[in-house]
């Protein structure tokens, strides 16, 4: 499942940010060939805003023809949009692969890794650990002691899970009122367990125009986020 | 005082960290533009690796004639390399500025309110809010519970001091063998008080390749950090 309802202010294009172009395409398709290498596009749900419904069907049919990705209702916040597309899931689906939309240069083993320690435990995030030294304020803007930064990740998708574990986290972060910025969290916060899967550095969330200079950078200096590889200059 | 004895491994260009280009300078030049337009420069005393002197001696006379800054060989560690710095420091001076080499965007209003809050606290760290999620784990690579991350923040530089607080925690730390990659943390760890600064986003660290391309970018996009302003196009 893709969470793409974002309106991406912060990138001023005027556009949904999943469709904000990077290497000439929308930045959603290239985070969905990620996937499709892996066979993991046959039953994707991806949520978007309700208004743009068209314009998501126009591209994706044009970037993935005959494909027939389902598009859900987001809702005003991030965990309403996932909740929504957690209800459309088929009734047959065992494990859900949540992967932001702005993040397109997921390694394809981070994606292996999250599934295989959704099936272990039941959740899984992919994180990386802090390379910035982080931080705490007390509520009057001064430092407290500094958390010991070895035990400390920066949060990343995929995030994979059993789908009644997930299921069960957001039904009871509705009942608690509960709000995170992601979903690995609700599972901890219901008592679950969820393990931490190393990342890449290079796998960023695609925020601001820096972040779309960033991605440029890479898509020009690694093979591996190379959209068309000059083949005809190999032997 | 600038700790740049920084290797820069990561960068791959065979140079002290400090003295990779950024749009045509080299970044430790650009770094002390920064603090040069707020008389700042004065007293500066800029950390080295001691093989790297005559090199970081010929580009500071090129970029800076006349100006005799103060070099002092660094350490293995970069504590270490701040603890020689602040020996080497003016008896006069009554409040130290601590700024990475590597972090060539850094805001005029960060500098003037952390040398504000040491004068009024003894210690000021400039930081940004977390943007990230900030995940803790166990011993065995499984989540703890997600902090609030309305308390976090990722640590920036300037780190501003009235010089008798830094000089006392980082003998205190010396004393209990507390090492730390920033002095604020040392601070607080002695028990002092550290007001929290906010900075801005542009501060970035130059770690890898791909932040000497967001350099570019910014240098290129953004007025305040062009080197060479376009005078002539104004009236």
């Amino acid at each position: 499942m893709v969470p793409a309802a974002g309106q991406g202010e912060r990138l001023g294009q005027g556009l949904p940010k999943a469709l904000v172009e990077i290497g000439g395409e929308p930045l959603l398709c290239v985070t969905l060939a990620r996937f499709e290498s892996l066979g993991l596009l046959e039953s994707a749900v991806i949520v978007i805003a309700p208004e743009s419904r068209s314009v998501f069907r126009t591209v994706l049919d044009d970037a993935f023809p005959g494909r027939a990705f389902q598009l859900v209702d987001g809702g005003h916040e991030r965990q309403q949009s996932v909740w929504n597309g957690l209800e459309a899931l088929d009734s047959s689906t065992e494990v859900v692969v949540i992967h932001d939309a702005a993040r397109p240069f997921v390694g394809h083993d981070s994606i292996r890794e999250s599934i295989r320690g959704a099936e272990e435990v039941g959740a899984a995030t992919v994180a990386i650990p802090c390379v910035d030294t982080i931080l705490c304020s007390d509520d009057s803007g001064f430092l407290e002691p500094t958390p010991d930064r070895s035990k400390l990740w920066s949060c990343q998708t995929p995030q994979t899970f059993r789908v009644e574990v997930v299921r069960a986290a957001h039904r009871r972060a509705a009942e608690h009122n509960w709000t995170a910025t992601d979903d690995a969290t609700l599972v901890r916060a219901s008592g679950g367990t969820v393990k931490l899967v190393e990342g890449s550095r290079e796998n960023i969330k695609i925020t601001t125009p820096g972040d779309l200079a960033y991605a440029a950078f890479l898509m020009e200096h690694d093979e591996r986020f190379r959209l068309k590889p000059v083949s005809a200059d190999r032997p």
